[in-house]
C-alpha cells in the first residue's frame, strides 16, 4: 500500500518481476477489496499470488517511532513478519523508509555480531556499478559502524556483483591521511591494519564514487544519502540542459533524429527505474526499499534487487565474513 | 608558485584578467628568475606588474599547522600579508587548500563577530546560480557555525548574484524536522525563529541544490565538499557517457555535427573553468583559491571572482547583517 502509485505500481511490477523469474510467488499485504481485483486482472500473478487483507497502513509521513508501536497490524508490518517466521523469503515495499527501517530492525534484527543495518545501493560508474553505504540509515556513525559497513559492503559485491576482491574505499574530503574527522580517521586506521579481510584502498573523494575507483564507498548515511540525491540532481540538470538545448534548436533536432539510438542506448544504464531498489543490508532477513515514486518497472527492479539477494545468499556471506574477522582480531570485531 | 601548472597558468590568467579589468593591478609573489621573464612576455601585463621575490614556497601537501609555522616566508604568506596591511585588495592562490586557509585565518583573521570562515563557491542550476557553504573549511560545524554561514551566504547572493532577498536552504536527509543530525535541527530551530534576518527556506535535499530550490545551500564542510566532488563526478560521467556513444556511433557522429553548437551552448555553463575560484568567506581580507589543476582561463576566472568581491563590498554587507542580527537577539548573535 506504500508509495505514491501504489498499489497499482506494486502489482504492476511483480507481473514484470514474473516475467524475469517465472518460479517467484508473491504475497500481496493491503486492503483486499481495493488490490484483490487488480491482481485478478493479471492472470499469470494472479495465479501465483496470495493476498493478507490488511485495513491498516503507515502513513508516509509517519513518524518511525510512531509506526513502530501503533502500525502493529500494519501491511508494512505484516509483511516483515512474514519474512521473520519463514512464510516469505524477502520483502519488498515503496512506504515510508524511516518507518520501515525502524521496523525491520525491530522484526528482522541485525545479523550476529552487526551492530547497525545500513541503506545499500548501486550507482553506475565509468565502468561498472558501485556499491554504495550508507545512504541514510545511520545519521550518526562511529568508525565501528563504518568499519562493518566495509564488511557488508564487500560480502554485497562478491554476491551480487559477482566481484572476487573488491575494493573498499572509505568517503573523505581528502587523500592525505589528516584529513576528515575523528571517526572516519579511526576506520581507516582500522581498515587499513589488516585485520580486517577486504581489501582496502583508502579514502576516496566525492568524485571517485561515479569514477569507479572502488567497488565499493564506505559512508555515514547523512553523507551518503546527500552524495547520492546530489549525484541525481547533477544527473537531472545535465540532461534537462541538453534536452531542452536541443529543444531550442532546429539543427540539433535534426541532429538528435541521428544520434538518438546511440544516445538512448547510453542513457540507459543512468535510468533511475532500472537503479530502484535500496537494501536494509545487515539484517536478519531480506528487505528492500523501492522509491516512493516507483512505477511498475521501477517497483519490478526492486523485486528482482530481493530476489537476487537471496539467491546470492548475501546474508550468508557477510556472517562468514564477520567469522573470519572475529577468528583473526577477536576482541576487535565483537566488542559494540 | 602554487598549483599543478603554476607559474604559467597564473601569468596566464593575469593577462587574461587584465583583459576583462583593465584598471587591475597585481603584484606576484614568487622566484622572479623564473617568473620576471614570464610576465616580461605579455606586454600590457609586465607594464601594470610587480614582482616580489619570495624563494620560499608552501610545498602542495604541507600539513596547515606546518605550513603555517615554518611558511613564514613563503610566497602565500606574503600575498596575505599584502592583503592584510592594504597594499593588496585582494590575493588569489591556487595553492594548498589546508594551508591557505590555516595562513588567512591568522594573517587576516575573521570578520568581527564571524567565528569561522568558510570556502564558499557557486554552482549552476536549473534557472541561476546557487551558492554553497561550507565547501571543506570546517569538517565539524555547530549549529551557531551554520546559522552564521547562512548570514555570510546570504549576503554574498545579494553583493555577488544581485538577488535581493536570496532564500536560504539548509542541507539535510529529508525535508521533516525530525531528521538530521542535532546540529542542523538546532539551527533550523534557530533560522526558522524568525531571530535572523534572512529568508529561511527550511531543509533542502542533495538533488535540490542544482535544482535550485534555493539561491543558498548551507552545510557543513565535510558534507559540502562531498556534495561539491560527487556532483562533479556526476556530470563527468554523464558528459562521457554521452561523448563515448556519440564516438562509437557513425550516424551519432553525424548527428552531432548537426546538434553540436546548440550542445556545446548548453553545456558552457558547465564548464568547470567557468566555476573556478571558491572564497574564504568571512575573512577580514578577500582571499579566493583556485582549484589546484587550473589553467590560464581557469586561473583568470579566480581573479575576476576575487576583484567583484572587492567591488560588491561582499565583506561590508555580511558586517551590515551580523550588526542587524546583533541588534534583533544581541545575546544569540554575540556569544562563541
Amino acid at each position: 500500500m506504500g508509495g505514491d502509485k501504489a498499489p497499482e505500481s506494486v502489482i504492476a511490477g511483480a507481473q514484470r518481476a514474473l516475467k524475469m523469474f517465472p518460479d517467484a510467488r508473491f504475497i500481496f499485504f493491503g486492503r483486499e477489496p481495493v488490490i484483490a481485483p487488480m491482481i485478478a486482472r493479471h492472470r499469470p500473478l494472479a495465479d501465483v499470488s496470495q493476498i493478507v487483507h490488511v485495513d491498516d497502513v503507515v502513513a508516509m509521513d509517519a513518524k518511525p517511532s510512531i509506526a513502530l508501536r501503533q502500525g502493529r497490524n500494519s501491511s508494512m508490518r505484516l509483511a516483515l513478519d512474514a519474512v521473520a517466521n519463514g512464510q516469505a523469503c524477502a520483502m519488498v515495499s515503496a512506504g515510508n523508509t524511516g518507518a520501515l527501517m525502524a521496523m525491520a530492525k525491530f522484526v528482522l534484527r541485525t545479523l550476529p555480531g552487526i551492530y547497525r543495518p545500513a541503506i545499500t545501493a548501486t550507482v553506475p560508474s565509468k565502468h561498472r556499478p558501485v556499491v554504495l553505504l550508507d545512504m541514510g540509515a545511520n545519521i550518526d556513525c562511529t568508525s565501528e559502524h563504518l568499519v562493518q559497513f566495509a564488511i557488508m559492503g564487500d560480502a554485497y559485491a562478491r554476491a551480487m556483483l559477482g566481484i572476487q576482491k573488491p575494493t573498499i574505499g572509505l568517503l573523505n574530503v581528502g587523500a592525505e591521511e589528516m584529513k576528515g574527522h575523528d571517526e572516519v580517521k579511526e576506520a581507516h586506521r582500522v581498515l587499513r591494519s589488516g585485520s580486517i579481510p577486504v581489501q582496502y584502498f583508502g579514502f576516496v573523494e566525492g568524485n571517485d564514487i561515479l569514477e569507479g575507483t572502488t567497488d565499493v564507498v564506505v559512508t555515514d548515511g547523512f553523507t551518503g544519502n546527500i552524495a547520492l540525491k546530489t549525484a541525481e540532481g547533477a544527473s537531472r540538470l545535465i540532461y534537462g540542459a541538453l534536452k531542452s538545448a536541443i529543444e531550442n534548436s532546429w539543427s540539433a533536432k535534426i541532429g538528435y533524429l541521428f544520434a538518438r539510438p546511440a544516445i538512448r542506448m547510453a542513457m540507459k544504464r543512468f535510468d533511475p527505474r532500472r537503479l530502484n531498489g535500496a537494501i536494509l543490508l545487515g539484517l536478519n532477513g531480506i528487505a528492500v526499499k523501492s522509491h516512493g515514486s516507483a512505477d511498475g518497472k521501477s517497483f519490478a527492479n526492486a523485486i528482482r534487487v530481493a530476489i537476487s539477494l537471496v539467491d546470492n545468499q548475501v546474508n550468508e556471506k557477510i556472517i562468514e565474513e564477520l567469522r573470519s574477522v572475529a577468528a583473526l582480531a577477536p576482541a576487535q570485531a565483537v566488542e559494540a
